[in-house]
């Protein structure tokens, strides 16, 4: 059984293999609560999986250790494991799918752990750690459904409570569940009234099924780029401790994972994935109703690809008004083109793409069809050049190519 | 005179004002060195800019509150100064560029400064500003030529030794070098075995020129996209400091800089600006023969506009192969683009953007070019798929269009 004693354990075992990590007010992000970060994305590996995996490893005999460890993960799970065992000496093998990125297999690899890429899915994978589990005796690591990776995932709570006493509130990502089971024990163990909530992706909300109909729901689609916490089949354990200790689970939406991405990267300078920003787009579009309340989210991991998050930025940029696309027709004879790019400029719009097009066969044939892609200051600023267009006597056809 | 009991005397005055950054290790990016990094971008304002500013602000008497404080500044002087004028609850004239930020100026305004937007240049705002300052007898408050303000930016050099006593070397990057004059008196004054190095960008190296020529040079030019250090005009002070205190200087390309940006966002999970990836760029680049040392870089902020980030991490995508563009010539009948484009899937290329020509005048009158833009998962993928067009028949064109 997981307790607050055994999460106090935790602490002081792995405090030498991982790091404390800041916890601090996120200013001017929201007029409605106080938002502080409890900031996992900067734990060694990238992600809170360090700390359950230290732990669960120290829980082990020197015959087991003997035998070496093994896991099955394409991401968060197999860094933590593999770097735990690097540090305790320890044989680690961590199955993979095929599919997994090449940094995250090379990260894994990089700590030491033999990465065995199995065809196709994940849970060809886990499959296959099973099979090699059973041939060589190895200690399987579950990513979640395991008392000790629960508990080693709890000392952030402990942590939180001793870095701000007065918090209100305490918002984790469930993916299986261990990260929010075990800081639940902990939270409410040391401070009842202080509330502790869940949240998960819409689009693989498995753990949220399962607590409002007070039973164990898997899913069977994990569709989110929050790729850390898509996961079908949450685990009895963390089921039954968070149907014990935590008031309420949220979903929230892509796009608000995605604005929560953003902000935390803009605002606060720091890289969050999308299980890691899940917490912070549920107080920020206030989920839980927690106005005026003290609001830690817990920003359980950074391991976001960065071709993703380049596309998180350029969306959130045509979202908030700083890219903008126009397309307007123009008559096909010299100087319209100039004409147009002139509007842009003088209204201080920067032109990073044009794209023009005399063969669209809904237009007439005296005219053509220009898309330009523009850096613009605000909505307002996309807007102040569409109206000069029209005033000019351009006509916009968003949407036209 | 700048000296250490005057840093000590910052470090209790404006602890209740700002954050005590964390420092740790930045693992995985360097074999040659330990890297460790002193957060400043993570703190309150984006930059360690709030510490000289409460500084400074502490020393005033009550008259001079009274008439409140006036600074110029496009950037992170402006958001300190304006924090630092809230928290004491003075009157605040911020004099910017009209070309600065819309979100610099909102977030200067956000902290209740007002903001003075001046045509057209720096220099323009600067004199309004010292007009102004005749004008209201307010206190003028310099963003690095001030001992209250170099001994503010000063505590994180004690905040360095408390956090890594064992530290062999601090590097901090240069504007008009405040910082690195603060840091100086500190570090040394505690440790004189501890090395200090400065850095600048190569493209606007007033005070590395002045420190090899051994007096006070500004430069003509200072484009440099780390514009939290483009400064012409180094100061008095900080220079006599800097010469006294100081080991050496180096230079960063915009490159360096560039490649420190994304390794500190997809390694180390944090947003630095290109000046505060300077000191991580002349460490990772090895500017002063440090193998085997440990490290100290001061990441001295993160206030770096989105645009430019999502430009720096397409040019490390491309960089790293992880974005390849390939254009090829294909003969202009029906299904040539299919064969390519099978090509590139077959090879697990996964294609972003396709641009089709066939009115180039320098190609033959039966072909066309096809040019691709390709998420690969590093060079060698790359050269795969060019390899496989090659062998398919398909003539590569790389620059044709």
């Amino acid at each position: 059984m997981v307790t607050l004693d055994m999460i106090k354990d935790a602490q002081n075992v792995i405090a030498k293999d991982v790091r404390r990590t800041d916890l601090f007010l996120a200013a001017n992000i929201s007029e409605e609560n106080e938002i502080y970060l409890k900031t996992e994305n900067l734990q060694v590996t990238g992600s809170f999986k360090a700390r359950g995996s230290a732990y669960k490893i120290s829980s082990l005999t020197d015959e087991e250790k003997a035998k070496g460890i093994i896991a099955c993960s394409a991401g968060n799970h197999a860094q933590g494991v593999a770097r735990a065992a690097q540090k305790n000496n320890i044989k680690c093998t961590i199955c993979m799918p095929i599919s997994a990125p090449v940094t995250k297999v090379a990260a894994t690899q990089n700590y030491g752990a033999e990465a065995v890429l199995v065809k196709d899915t994940f849970d060809d994978a886990y499959a296959k750690a099973v099979q090699l589990q059973k041939e060589t005796g190895a200690t399987f690591v579950h990513p979640f459904n395991d008392e000790y990776v629960i508990a080693g995932q709890g000392t952030i709570g402990i942590e939180i409570l001793e870095q701000l006493p007065e918090a209100d509130a305490v918002i984790a990502a469930i993916g299986g569940g261990g990260l929010l089971s075990g800081v639940a024990v902990a939270v409410k163990s040391i401070n009842p009234n202080c509330k502790v909530y869940g949240v998960q992706a819409e689009n693989a909300a498995a753990m949220y099924n399962s607590f409002k109909e007070k039973k164990l729901l898997p899913t069977k689609s994990s569709d989110t780029f929050a790729d850390g916490i898509a996961v079908k089949a949450p685990g009895d354990i963390t089921f039954d401790l968070i149907n014990k200790y935590v008031d309420d689970i949220a979903t929230v939406s892509e796009d608000e994972i995605a604005a929560a991405i953003l902000m935390l990267l803009e605002k606060q300078k720091v890289v969050s994935e999308g299980a890691g920003a899940a917490s912070v787009a549920a107080a920020y579009f206030n989920k839980f109703n927690l106005n005026g309340k003290k609001v830690v989210c817990i920003v359980s991991g950074g391991n976001i690809d960065v071709s993703i998050l380049n596309r998180v930025i350029a969306r959130g940029l045509i979202m908030s008004g700083r890219k903008t696309s126009i397309t307007v027709a123009l008559a096909d004879k010299p100087g319209m083109l100039n004409k147009a790019c002139g509007i842009i400029g003088d209204l201080g719009g920067n032109i990073l793409e044009v794209y023009h097009s005399n063969s669209d066969p809904n237009m007439p044939i005296t005219s053509c069809f220009v898309r330009f892609l523009i850096e613009t200051r605000n909505s307002a600023h996309a807007k102040q050049i569409k109206d000069s267009f029209v005033a000019n006597g351009i006509e916009i056809k968003d949407g036209a190519i």
